[in-house]
């Protein structure tokens, strides 16, 4: 099966990221986690994006905040899809991120997520790979069960809630 | 091979998607086109996205305007990796749609491209399919190349146009 | 009389719909409190909106962050009055949900009060129901003619004060 | 049955309202119509206010622009449900009209609807009067179940112009 | 000489406005502070405007946050120059208030300082009773002095420690 | 009397001006008008508004777009009172004129108008020079008695032109 | 003397790189005009930002719109200043391209001018070089000379134009 | 070599801007540090900005917060060119400052880094004066390659962390 590729522009996403990798390793899916910096190390970012494909590589997540270019620079060298993930930093509440991240130019398309949306990103590359993988379309199929389980069990722990107020 | 499941909340959202299914036609990707508001056919909605995994959809396109629910709503009930497609309506300059389509909670990521991103919403659908399609995989890299080449003479003629500056 | 469905996409927006439940509790309207996700649970969500007018449900109060798009889905499924309560969360300080939850398309209006205003929902859907209940009408008017004389109170008590400083 | 009470800031505003008095008329709810501002005529305002819920008005719909305080203004003197349309005017694409309109404090709430949201706001005031009209109850379900049989048609239109891409 | 109104729209506005008193005082200049609501206590509001003229009020200083129509209010009721003060309250970072402060319709102005701005308010206030006070005047020509040197002791600091980097 | 001096940052921001010449025109208040760049002709700013309250003005309005530093620029150097007039440029929508203005830093306060706000601009200059003017206090009343008639004649004219609904 | 590089991401941004040229020429500044998309053509853009300096270049302006990465990755492989052109394009207003030139992270800064500020982005390169070439600095100083002398002309034009009104 | 000015407007920036000072230090480039207000002390702007070039000064360092005319205000006055540094404050996320600092009109550019980007403003100052100084070229090089080489240590260092989720 294809492996995810996890890029984080600075290792002070990572507290963010550990949702990715957790939901990745929920759903039994490979995946190597990386630090590349699109401005610090462009040199890095080239060679990973231009071998993902041969490195039998599938989706890429490319997390970063501010003029977050990683998701766009990382997409220019490879035609693997790729998932960017606006991560918020002390300043304009995330918007820069997003807006670098998804208003890409006609060509080069970056998969965007909410700001720090970290489940949300392993998710994505989830469904994508689950395209070949009818066992992991499955996996996807439950964890939505589960989700709307989940909300039953919390639907009566608040009815209960709500009876005290 | 899988199709796309291209999908508008409004009939007056066509010409902007003119361009998705151009894209589409021109990598030999086969897609529907459908007309369902989230909110003005809830039932219609429902129904494509239950059935879309067992006819044989592969991703879907959903593009839609101002709050813009329908990508989120659609992806709610399929497995299926959903790509939102923001549209500029004539209020908040694209604002509004851009942050109802990508902002989604976790467990149901939504694909977000750029507002009025229609030719990248196709080749992030095209890119999804490639990874188990090699001869599709085959035509982003060559549309890449092609892309460089363009900018190549793109490059030519302006240096000669700002001469006569 | 018509009872208020109180509905909030996450369990986390509890603590901001308890002024919703006060509220209504302090006006004696009844009311039921639920948690339905439009992206987690749309079969319950649908299931709902589609009941509520034969269940004696009069006006919904949907809670959502993010791409809050619960007010506008379970509109879509009933003829009632729908109110939208923006939550903030942890990014764009509220501007996603409200955008999310007012710029409905034509057809399906959703009665938007502030972000995190919890209180004036539950108002909001008081004043309706009092529209045929001419003694919930009169509590309304008490409801202000009480506010008015809370602020001669706080006037009183901030002149005080200002003679300290 | 109660009437309609339809307020805008000023008459530059009446071409978008339009559509709420077509909308009100198609649905055979009774209406008037007034130019008030809240800052022009503050007299006006306050006497129309005060005196709406004896005159037999169940709902206002408040429509202006820039600093729009014509919904709140009014919803200060009336116990009714005060509707706040916001209107989008040479500057700030919509966004001052509605937050001016939609973030209003604790006790005094505003139901508002979208940018030049004109028909929502008949249709919003429709469905508060509903509440205790069935046979208008009836007319919001039909009107619901038109749009979902326009949307079909639209389906169909669009699939055949799509034909010809 | 011409008396300043202080009023603001909830008394948990009473820290910021602090500023504003002290100022007022520091300069010897009359004041009176009031709460009053323009929702909440819209009789009182009007009565305060109506009569501010009469009783000897120069200039009006009214703050509130969210939707913040409390400067627009007295305005429209009163000749005298209004200053509005933006509240920054607990979302949209003082935009909303901000706005629905400052975009005021024609004919109806409201001189808006910046968010919480609480010292300036006072300070236009001052400049405007200055036109017909002349010792006013020179004490805002020997505050602006004072400032000038107050920041060469800052700069004397700062380089000093500069040197400890 | 006490002059106006209007000042605009660039010559492009006269057609918005005219309207500020007018409306000081139609209240019989002597202006003197000037094109003054605070970055292009700095020298030219610090004279004009040092030797302003010397020169018998009594306020500033100062019109300028983007990043709008000239009424800031012009409040330091004078004690009058200084009225900022954010004009609408090319980009932005006028947000970047807006807060350039208004969000003055403790000492220098700048009283900001709507963007585009020229009517505004005058008043709120003659309600500040009417606090020594009765005659000129008594226009600003009559003035807005006027705009309160003239409402009274748009409301009947819109209320005969609704009937051809 | 060293050149500056002219780069757009895309031949439509060159109206407005028009001015970018001719503010060079009037300096008599040698310069050299590119089209290179950091997304679309990453080689070229790497070729180009590695080779700057030791082909002559002494400043770099690159003009992007969107997601405008363009003057960030140039920046990540030249130890050249940098100067960012944000680009407006159809939608967001230009804050898409603002964002995402100037919030580059710590180590790769972008010396942004504002949007659409072609002339601008020449005249900081000019600065730039002129910090070397007393030559060139004397041309700076006589251009905002002559930029202060052109204001006393609009200055005279206006004040005759304002007679008129 | 030449000098370095850093300014800033206030001392409460001080804490941001000891970064700059470092970063200045790390490369042996000669600073100077001030405190000036646009607004309190335009008096000391002026003669520091007009003495700028004679005394040795290459680059400007201008920092300031809300509406941040600083930056501007100095570039008026000087041929040098001016960096300018957004300062966050206690509202609007530094969009004010951003806007204030960067959208500056024609014939006046202010270099704009990053909201707090204080590294990047003494980053860029090194960058224009290594133009004409080979061995600060060279520093900057090494800076560039030592940042790629931290980001291995990263790199390695979260494949590492990454094993224990």
């Amino acid at each position: 099966m294809l492996k995810v590729g996890i890029i984080m522009g600075s290792d002070s996403d990572f507290p963010v990221l550990k949702n990715t990798v957790k939901t990745l390793k929920e759903f039994g899916v490979e995946y190597e986690i990386s630090v590349i910096s699109a401005h610090r190390s462009p040199q890095k970012a080239e060679e990973y994006s231009k071998s993902a494909l041969s490195r039998g590589i599938g989706v890429l997540i490319c997390a970063a905040g501010k003029a977050a270019h990683l998701a766009g620079v990382m997409a220019a060298n490879t035609p693997l899809p790729v998932i960017g993930l606006p991560i918020k930093s002390s300043t304009m509440d995330g918007l820069d991120s997003l807006l670098s991240t998804v208003q890409m130019p006609k060509g080069i398309p970056v998969a965007t997520v909410a700001i720090d949306g970290a489940d949300n990103a392993a998710l994505l590359a989830i469904q994508m790979l689950a395209l070949s993988e009818p066992t992991l379309m499955q996996k996807v199929i439950d964890y939505k069960k589960a989700m709307a389980e989940a909300i039953e069990e919390k639907d009566a722990a608040i009815k209960e809630a709500a009876k005290e107020l």
